[in-house]
């Protein structure tokens, strides 16, 4: 099972996000300056940045360790392929 | 003024962004597979990033645009190191 | 005609980017750490980032903001289209 | 020891990123064109990023598949940990 304090940063980092994203919804329908909006989202951006590096912190301690000490060969490299693709993704 | 048919599609990237951030908010409640999270999570960063191109784009178009015709030259001065903080922030 | 020092601290970058890149390759054929070699290599990214962000801000207070005084609406349009290009394909 | 194809690829993608590099050296001390300089630096960062995640892949498999198969709990962590810091320094 995960970590409930872990699983509760998470969730925290992506309602801020979610809350911020709503507030350059509103700023972008009542016309307001562009570079403020971008500004914001970028800030949401940060935030849901910042929830993944504690997904992927979460995933590497738990599913990920577990299945690296197993013995299923296929298993372990379908997970070291699924890392890579994140990373390759994030950029 | 805006041109509305930009506004409309800088709202349907947020409003999609905002949508699958709910998905991503369900799907950590749930205890779903974390590179499913982290896969759906990079695809609302990835939209809100769109967002901030067409954000970018209506403003050099616009009011930056504007300015730079102008006499005011401290305005120009800010309006370029804007876009310069905005760009460093982005990365 | 640009600015001569902000030409030389960008040849700086520059230059100090590639004196890190050699020492780089130099440590992939000594076998050495990955992410040893990784993390030396992500600080030549950086530098040849902050050369961009130099350069950018170069271009916007020169050829652009010149440009952008101008009579010429079409190239205004490029200027500004070139922008929003480098700031896509930045990310 | 190393895969020597994957060391080849990696070095090929370093060196043809330090030719690249040494082109826009020039580019700059010739006062080429601003744009053209930014675009050609983003095709180094491109290659440099591209090594990058076949040096992430090399470790992987490698250094970090085994150290995740071992006993060494502590040395484990580390090895996570790691990771976990590349993927934060690298956006």
């Amino acid at each position: 099972m995960f970590d409930p304090k872990k699983e509760k940063e998470i969730l925290i980092a992506l309602k801020k996000g979610r809350s911020h994203l709503n507030n350059v919804i509103n700023m972008v329908e009542q016309g307001e300056y562009c570079i403020d909006i971008l500004q914001q989202n970028l800030a949401v951006i940060g935030l849901l940045r910042s929830a993944n590096e504690k997904l992927l912190s979460r995933h590497l301690n738990s599913c990920f360790a577990s299945a690296m000490k197993g013995a299923n060969r296929k298993r372990k490299q379908e997970m070291i392929d699924e890392i890579l693709q994140i990373n390759k993704i994030s950029k």
